[in-house]
């Protein structure tokens, strides 16, 4: 990435990493909410890459929007994304010790609490764009109809589910795997982009283009994490490698092949460099679409 | 309770339950999203008293309001009222293995299924309510930052939390266990009548009053409901007695005496019966809240 786009995403990421701590300020009235509340924020801080929050301010002002529209939104995507690794990496799901490095929020904190502050986070994505005085009630609909429909069981969820389905199982077809990655992984990436055009008012046929660039993105996203899962060595990945293969699960490497994966990885994301290229002043997104593609963690 | 009223809740109670069934209409995918959906059915189905939603019902009703109007807001409560208690069932949250004389979702479907149906319907909550075509966007941002706002942190998730403080404590003051009782039973039940009368574009101040109702009738109804874990029997309630004494629990029982528990219960009722008579056509929920303080189970 060029010096300029480096550091134009390292001062985003920096303000959306400041929001999320300034929107979490819950006054705990007993030690254990102070740990559910620490919790939160231990995950929330844990960082990754903000890749949903990034989209959905970069769609906000690829549409004309001010950043400040779209800021609650994006806050609330990294909520429920967060939400729902804390919720994955428990005993009765993934059973997941590490997280980024970290030991995972039940590790830290217990299983109850990361119970809880899943939960709440999920609450709290809601909750943040409903009293953000930037937004009308008619915007906030439109933003929290998307929320809902890629988290719900149709949603993320359902990928979570079907992921489970899966997960003891290597006769999964490639659709199905698709399937399943374009709700796990794919909706919140999808609903990204949605949510930043609307935060910007976007027509409905700009909300769509923009959801299908979400849509290859996202998965792949997901072929480039199953690459790296065998390529990659733990430290650069702050998780073991080599679990998918070990558990015996189907992922786009066990099932293409690496080099068929890497292939489809590709096509995938010069598909959406190509929808990315109608939108104004795109010059950010279209290297972080290429980033993303080539990236060692 | 008399005949006629009687039959209106027993048709009021169909109604809901015919609608929470409609609104879980997600098309499963694979065997194990159909056991989630299930599961969520499975839960929402327990039944029981379904009070939070006849009073959204009914605050609607008393306002002047259509009971469409409130229908999707009723639900939404009982759905987040049925998440919670699927999570609070869970061994990492009480361990309780049974839920309305039934299995626990989680006894019933596993752990990770009824980890995933209690997220799901934390979302198809909000979900319904946006997509309830009878509402503007005002009503819909109105009623889901109640509902938002008595989940939380701050609200029944943070009793919750709150709660697991005290479990293991019996130097609990009668103060605090006020406070954690507001926020977990507490939260919801003033939520559905607050919630009842946006539904119905009722002003500020009626608002209010219906949520100084809530206050009493959450806190009696909880007073209630620690007397019968000492004095009924486990046929009647469909679950353990005596289970908080077991566990060392604070209760208002344990902290006040029976008898005291008792007065206190009365005051409160009084105290929401003289709130309730200041709405309009108030004979039904008048007798409820009656009935509530003298109920069996």
């Amino acid at each position: 990435m060029d010096k300029r786009n480096e550091a134009y995403m390292a001062a985003q990421v920096a303000k959306i990493d400041q929001q999320l701590m300034a929107l979490i300020r819950v006054t705990p009235r007993t030690k254990r909410q102070a740990q559910v509340i620490e919790a939160m924020r231990y995950s929330l801080e844990a960082g990754g890459k903000r890749i949903r929050p990034l989209l959905v301010l970069e769609f906000c002002r690829m549409c004309g929007g001010e950043e400040t529209q779209a800021m609650s939104a994006a806050c609330a995507l990294e909520m429920v994304h967060t939400f729902s690794l804390i919720h994955d990496d428990l005993p009765e799901m993934d059973n997941d010790d590490y997280r980024r490095g970290r030991p995972a929020c039940h590790k830290q904190f217990g299983h109850a609490v990361a119970l809880q502050a899943g939960d709440a986070l999920l609450t709290a994505a809601f909750e943040v764009v409903l009293h953000d005085p930037l937004l009308s009630p008619q915007t906030q609909v439109a933003l929290l109809r998307i929320l809902a429909d890629v988290t719900g069981a149709a949603g993320m969820i359902g990928g979570q589910i079907m992921d489970m389905d899966y997960e003891t199982r290597n006769d999964v077809t490639l659709e199905a795997l698709e399937a399943m990655v374009s709700a796990k992984t794919g909706a919140l990436i999808r609903g990204a982009c949605m949510m930043g055009c609307t935060a910007a008012h976007a027509p409905e046929s700009t909300i769509a283009l923009a959801g299908q660039y979400g849509e290859k993105l996202g998965m792949a996203f997901q072929i480039v994490d199953d690459i790296l899962d065998v390529t990659s060595s733990s430290d650069v990945l702050g998780k073991p490698v080599g679990s998918d293969a070990e558990e015996g699960k189907t992922t786009f490497v066990t099932r293409m092949g690496l080099e068929s994966a890497r292939a489809q990885a590709t096509v995938l994301t010069q598909a959406a460099e190509k929808i990315v290229q109608q939108f104004a002043s795109h010059d950010f997104l279209l290297e972080l679409t290429r980033e993303l593609l080539v990236r060692e963690k």
